[in-house]
């Protein structure tokens, strides 16, 4: 009997998003990292745990992974809807970003942190201000996340341009490059709210770096004419004359692109995010993500900041995504549930760059959440991938680990006191409005 | 001081859609309606309630109507997904509801039941087969329904022939039709599953009744060319012909309706069902929701069954239906999340003829929800309403009650064992595999 330090076991085990799930499955987590992945009676057998957690009711999967965010904007949830992107943006948010200061910085994150542990997330990416704050947050609360200053070619409320904001950058890589949940990225916001020369600048500090470059690209129809009228050439085009697309580059939204580009992100291995929700609620469109897939793009699902989406939840930005491509295309074919996990899990772990993210299988990091099946909208259950992308919710995940660390059991956090953050938020929201 | 039954205080009390909402409110009940909506000072200084359901941290709102569903087609949730539609219903649904007998039909509609009390739902229009066993399962579990026996041209699992299933619907009328919570519609399938004489005699009966008629519509692309080739018309059109559209004519899905049926809808004060997360995932596409709104045709919101959702929630259904509108037509103020909590509540309300339903208000059947605001995804809450539509998820909802008779409260079902209904379910679905 070999000793680790958790047993999870439940009704259903999900390994991955194509694999068949474990009926009376168990996983074994030694250390940060899974041990082993299997029968429930092979891993009692040989295995024996420091703690167990066991749910004859639950659903054990690899933890999700939200591809882009903007952790703290939960300050600014449901704060102001429904409204044109420049009003909202200009009326609301804006103003109220000028206002921010680490100490609301630090409060969005936590916020923005126990809705993702209770949402099943484990992993994210983030692109804000003050990021260093945000590190400061993840690092007690014991998430895993990619997170990038945002550079922009004016002051941001974080610092006064954005070549001292890429100083930032280098600064967060030296304070946090050894940390084991978290990655420093090189974060331009767009084309068009940075020069060519940030954005190549973003693309060399990345490179030495090693690094991801992240960018907003192509999200709405106003911004590929307007970077078709200063340089006249589609976004992504733009960007590759300037050196930025690559396997380490990460696209977000890219809801208007055309043929050529498409191509061209295949060709150059840039993983694009797709934030259904998000493009929908602002009215930017709808990406064509099943032929972005078809032309071998690797597409992976975020939820954008909880001011355009409201929330952080990843259980509904898998339906979303997963009907929408079938509602936009008329076919019910398109983007099954298996590659809507596939995108919101592995895929995603492929592109992080870490061995067996999003799954869950000996070596792999143990980022896991396990849902409580006996929920009426849960049962029955003939396929347990078709549920988490169709029928759950955020209120159905009982337990969450992140590399190896219990941070939900049994529906209650263990690095976050929930009564207090949500006195504090509400007293902030007051002064917000 | 009044006595009454039930005193519910909160948060905050959603009147109605359009409504500010109430800080610190409260709800009283005396029977089966609500006599009291306000601040909750006043309330406790002038009502003393029999019981108390006090939830300082609660949003009180009024109960949800699900406007279209198959309740028992939870038995078939997540069987068969992301497939054609004609190999999805031939190979998998047809085969299965062959099967059905009233003790199956009995156990999905408590499933059914189970998971719109969760979900916050107190009212739901069904159309299914079966439909008097339907009727026994409501009145054991205190739902409000409207309820129809789908009628063919050829025989269903429950009837050789549409015109007995029709004769089925005065049965249930004379059975049923004095019950406080439930009534019965008239439900022919489809234009395409029923010949003229069906649809004109369903048609009559429904007038002699004065009864509801609820009728599949312009579904799919392939339906409305199939009603064009048989009769050279639209499929509104060929309705209109027959004498089925009236104010009491629920017609639902209406994807592919023309400028001239949205015209005809309007004029005839039909009532549209707009289903978008069915429509969406059976690649039917996408109801033009905004325009059929701007021609002042009445749109509710439906889930569809479980077969093809997945599940039966509203507040789902709310969100996806604001963000579809916006993102189909790159418009961020189209169906903003007052209409579309209108159309889960009060223009449903309004279509179903009951005075005050879907609202809070003295008069109006007590009917409601509370939610638990103090969950992540809730908080901050500047405007509740924004939260029901882009927010909230059934494991918000801690109490329902619906006509005075408390269904759940702090999260446990007073009529349902759940424990021992999902045993029987897995059960059932075990054998339907």
């Amino acid at each position: 009997m070999k000793q680790v330090d958790i047993i999870v076991t439940g009704e259903f085990v999900v390994k991955d998003a194509f694999s068949h799930p474990i009926s009376d499955g168990a996983v074994a987590i030694l250390g940060d990292e899974i041990e082993f992945v299997g029968q429930r009676s092979e891993c009692l057998a040989h295995y024996r745990g420091q703690r167990y957690i066991e749910r004859p009711k639950g659903l054990v999967i690899p933890g999700l992974i939200n591809a882009h965010t903007h952790a703290p904007m939960t300050l600014f949830r449901g704060l102001a809807d429904d409204l044109p992107l420049k009003t909202w943006l200009e009326e609301h948010i804006f103003p109220r970003e000028a206002r921010l200061t680490p100490d609301l910085i630090a409060l969005g994150t936590e916020l923005a942190c126990a809705e993702m542990i209770r949402s099943g997330t484990t992993s994210f990416i983030d692109m804000y201000l003050f990021e260093d704050t945000i590190c400061e947050v993840i690092s007690r609360v014991g998430l895993r996340a990619w997170l990038g200053e945002g550079l922009f070619d004016f002051p941001s409320p974080a610092f006064p341009s954005g070549f001292e904001a890429l100083e930032e950058t280098r600064r967060l890589l030296d304070k946090w490059g050894d940390h084991p949940k978290i990655t420093i990225t090189v974060d331009p916001h767009t084309p068009y709210t940075c020069g060519h020369d940030l954005l190549r600048r973003a693309g060399e500090v990345a490179d030495e770096m090693g690094a991801l470059l992240v960018i907003h690209l192509s999200e709405t129809e106003w911004e590929v004419a307007e970077i078709q009228r200063r340089y006249r050439r589609t976004p992504a085009r733009y960007l590759d004359d300037l050196g930025l697309l690559g396997p380490r580059t990460i696209a977000v939204h890219v809801v208007h692109p055309t043929e050529d580009e498409i191509g061209l992100l295949s060709e150059r291995g840039v993983k694009v995010v797709h934030c259904p929700e998000s493009n929908q609620k602002l009215g930017s469109g709808v990406a064509p993500v099943a032929k972005m897939l078809d032309a071998g793009v690797r597409v992976l699902l975020g939820t954008d900041g909880a001011a355009s989406n409201n929330d952080l939840n990843m259980f509904g930005e898998m339906g979303s995504a997963a009907r929408l491509s079938k509602g936009i295309g008329c076919d019910p074919t398109a983007l099954p549930a298996t590659h809507a996990f596939a995108m919101a899990t592995m895929w995603a772990g492929e592109a992080l760059g870490i061995s067996g993210l999003g799954t869950l299988s000996p070596g792999a990091p143990a980022d896991l959440a396990v849902l409580d099946l006996d929920s009426p909208h849960l049962r029955p259950c003939y396929n347990p991938v078709s549920h988490l992308v169709y029928c759950a919710t955020a209120g159905d995940v009982q337990d969450l680990i992140c590399g190896g660390e219990i941070v939900m059991e049994d529906f209650e956090l263990t690095t976050i006191d929930e009564e207090d953050l949500f006195m504090r938020v509400e007293k902030v929201a007051s002064e917000l409005t």
